[in-house]
């Protein structure tokens, strides 16, 4: 493809895109295949020769749209908002022409110092302490990292050398891996799937705590947990909080929580997980939510969630980063402060993978675009719009509604016990044109709807209730509730929903909801 | 922004990309700046209000290029090629656009589907064992990760897991952190950087091996290891090999590690990181390089470096994907068929963050736009120039090459101590007008030329080594060689080259180039 067939064919895949997006909401909003489905429409071996770019513009529509969930269509109301936006797009655009490998200053500083300046820039929107950042004294800042999953693994990690480097100062007699098998993490029972894993991966013991009846995570169950552990001789040495949880976006304590990490004692590696709800910070409204944040040592959140920005952006602030700089750094002592200094770190020591893109472009696109004012309205809009939405679903006696409605997500079930809403959403999805997908939550089982598209409008939330009211209609006709389904009492010994185990010591998980 | 300003600047966008792409060997190819330079150049804070983007367009080139070192120039000679073409650039585009998050089959069938059959392609085009691909009967296949360095962190810890199993069923008297403390992996000392590191991540010793004078790691090398960690009671469970090293682009001796590695008393986990060289199988000449890859459980290369896919597309091919699937999942047991079966894997599973982009379509995009021949073609012209380079290298006698010239690699040297190829390239960096970076090898201090860009023909190698010849000039009069400046050996014990601490079990590294 030389450069005018590059120049004719990006300006048909800008036209396509702005087609795409704008009509979204025609398209049927789940895919329409079975598993294997592209199978026969390919052949079997890459094309010896060249194939002109119409043909493979041809079957854009003809083999790849008809196995797209559209994430971005006002239909769409599955996990959380997935970003997107013209400006985040434009920005990607840029950065893969620049195509620089940015693990160092020096491989493109405005690779590492548009990162610098736009982490603060989003920092100060949300209000984080100035530890947090960049042009703080200290040895703050923020990075982009490709998820919140993996961050959550770089935390638990960076934690773990640091509570084993400071054990073996105190205790010289005990090696390595006799501590390590001692260390205990924790996280709530609401938290993501890939906290859990991170226990895994990170070859560490992870604890899932009790959630109140809100669904947070309360400082008392930490410090129980805490005592009981320690007097079993095992040590505490992280606690990832979230803010917004998966299932039901509820947040946890950190007012009470903090404190108790940072007392002198335990000194506790404290994340906080705001991947999704944390844009939200930006209004200021919002933020009594994240009372307590000072206590952390890090800080998340997927601007590629609910930020406008198409994954993958997921930014995380730290206030001490060499306790990652150190903790993994293979670098010869010579190289350590070769370009260093404040404003221009080299960020590989700051992330799990060598090699990282131009991803701030797309985050400074968008900012620049928007304004913070456009930011905010793009949230209230949304959490707007899941207010009206838990009022239609209060305004329909069949229905209740599982958790409080704070951000862009409301939970709601068919009072009655688990089967029903069972039910229900297997005729929602089967009706396909709306998506939504379930929570299992104190062995409650809610459909999540989440506010997901920029340009999702009251329509669209009156269309997809009415989906849901009809689908309703046909599931109750089919199975009339009895007395005993018609109470609004939740059988929690309903066997189909007895699917979580929470191990108290479980390395595992039992998600219904991966997505971070 | 709304479509119509999207479309404009979108097609704007796609002109810049042009222009700068086709004139980029006019741009001077190292950035021009400072650390700290863009502060001064951005406000403090994000806008309150949007700005035009216009404004934005504007400060590319105001503020962003002067920042960029350029990867695609054919002046960039640095760490190895980053690749990057017009239909990959495309792809990324529709990807941004459709946005769905392919963290499982369902959330969009095309993303998963697309990455099955495009690695299957790509399996097939070099060459692998068919127990790689996803059409094999087994439970083979391929999968997009965003890095090498991630892959062999991933394949560690899935190497890891296995062994520990396995050992919790033979030595049930042995709790998991004995067996840890116990392991032991193996790399060779000319493995990237990011292969130490990993041993860091995942809490493992990782012993670093001699290679040989062609910088190989061989078998008896290997055996002995083994040997010598056994008899101290350790436990042999991992090996990295290379294909194509980062320092000279070596190749490790896989006829004689992998039977090692599989017999039945090592039983080691053999993955083998060809990041840079692996693209170059494509080309049926150059697949005697890794004979012995039918032993390996993982194999990877980077489309990313040497395929002209932009940043992040790595893929990893494994044997056997339960390894993967089993170590680390979270689901609860009546998850894991929902949607199985060959064809529709879940790739969540396959990799270390939770959520995914559609990557595959960018690979796509470019196999059906160059076919396999124009991929041919394009390895062996980039060969081709480092073979010329070589041979300019080699007329003129003040210079020596230092490894082998295999694929678009150029190891050479002034001969004489290492102090006077320093200096040379101090003057190269100086002079500005190409790029390139050192590597200590066996102590031995060489320049690597690699062919890097796309549009880099037998000209641009003609200029690079006349700017190389006149830094020389410049150099040998500033510093006149004495006699024994000019005998053609190597000074082992200078003092500025001692700087690898090739500790026997470094969990660290020394890298000169991280890039991987």
């Amino acid at each position: 493809m030389n450069s005018e067939q590059f120049c004719e064919n990006g300006r048909k895949m800008v036209d396509y895109i702005s087609t795409y997006l704008e009509k979204i909401r025609d398209r049927h909003v789940v895919h329409n295949v079975t598993p294997g489905y592209m199978r026969p429409l390919l052949p079997t071996e890459a094309p010896q020769d060249p194939e002109d770019f119409a043909e493979v513009f041809k079957d854009i529509d003809k083999i790849i749209m008809p196995g797209v969930t559209h994430w971005h269509s006002p239909r769409f109301h599955g996990y959380f908002a997935a970003g997107n936006s013209y400006p985040s797009i434009l920005g990607d655009m840029l950065s893969d022409a620049i195509g620089c490998i940015g693990f160092s200053w020096a491989t493109s500083p405005a690779c590492t110092e548009l990162e610098v300046i736009t982490t603060d820039w989003l920092g100060k929107m949300l209000g984080l302490p100035e530890e947090f950042l960049h042009r703080s004294p200290g040895r703050g800042g923020g990075v982009i990292q490709s998820t919140a999953s993996e961050t959550v693994l770089l935390c638990l990690l960076a934690a773990r050398t640091r509570t084993l480097d400071k054990y073996q100062q105190t205790h010289k007699h005990m090696d390595e891996m006799e501590v390590m098998a001692k260390l205990v993490g924790y996280t709530s029972d609401q938290s993501n799937s890939s906290v859990g894993r991170s226990g895994l991966l990170g070859a560490v013991r992870m604890r899932k705590l009790d959630t109140d009846d809100k669904f947070s995570l309360r400082g008392e169950t930490l410090r129980k947990a805490i005592e009981e552990d320690k007097a079993s001789g095992l040590i505490p040495f992280f606690l990832c909080a979230s803010l917004g949880t998966t299932g039901t976006c509820a947040f946890d304590n950190l007012e009470e929580l903090g404190p108790i990490c940072k007392c002198k004692q335990e000194d506790m590696w404290l994340h906080i997980d705001a991947a999704y709800a944390g844009s939200a910070f930006v209004c200021p409204e919002f933020r009594h939510l994240m009372k307590g944040v000072e206590y952390a040592d890090t800080f998340s959140i997927n601007p590629h969630k609910w930020m406008l920005i198409n994954f993958d952006l997921s930014v995380m602030w730290i206030k001490d980063s060499s306790l990652l700089v150190d903790a993994f750094n293979v670098d010869p002592v010579y190289l350590r402060h070769e370009n260093a200094g404040k404003g221009a770190p080299d960020y590989r020591h700051w992330q799990i993978p060598l090699g990282r893109r131009f991803r701030s472009l797309k985050l400074w696109f968008m900012l620049r675009s928007y304004g913070v004012t456009g930011v905010q309205a793009y949230i209230r809009k949304h959490v707007s719009l899941a207010k009206e939405f838990e009022q239609m679903v209060l305004n329909d006696s069949r229905f209740e509604v599982v958790a409080d409605v704070i951000m862009g997500l409301v939970c709601f079930r068919l009072k009655g016990n688990n089967t029903t809403t069972e039910r229900l959403l297997e005729e929602i999805l089967q009706d396909g044109r709306i998506y939504l997908i379930p929570a299992i939550v104190h062995n409650i089982y809610t459909l999540r709807l989440a506010i997901c598209a920029e340009r999702t409008n009251s329509d669209d939330i009156a269309f997809s209730f009415s989906v849901i009211q009809s689908c309703s209609d046909r599931v109750l006709k089919r199975f009339p509730p009895t007395d005993d389904l018609r109470k609004a009492v939740i059988d929690v010994s309903d066997s189909q929903c007895s699917i979580e185990t929470n191990g108290k010591y479980s390395n595992g998980d039992s998600p219904k909801i991966p997505y971070h």
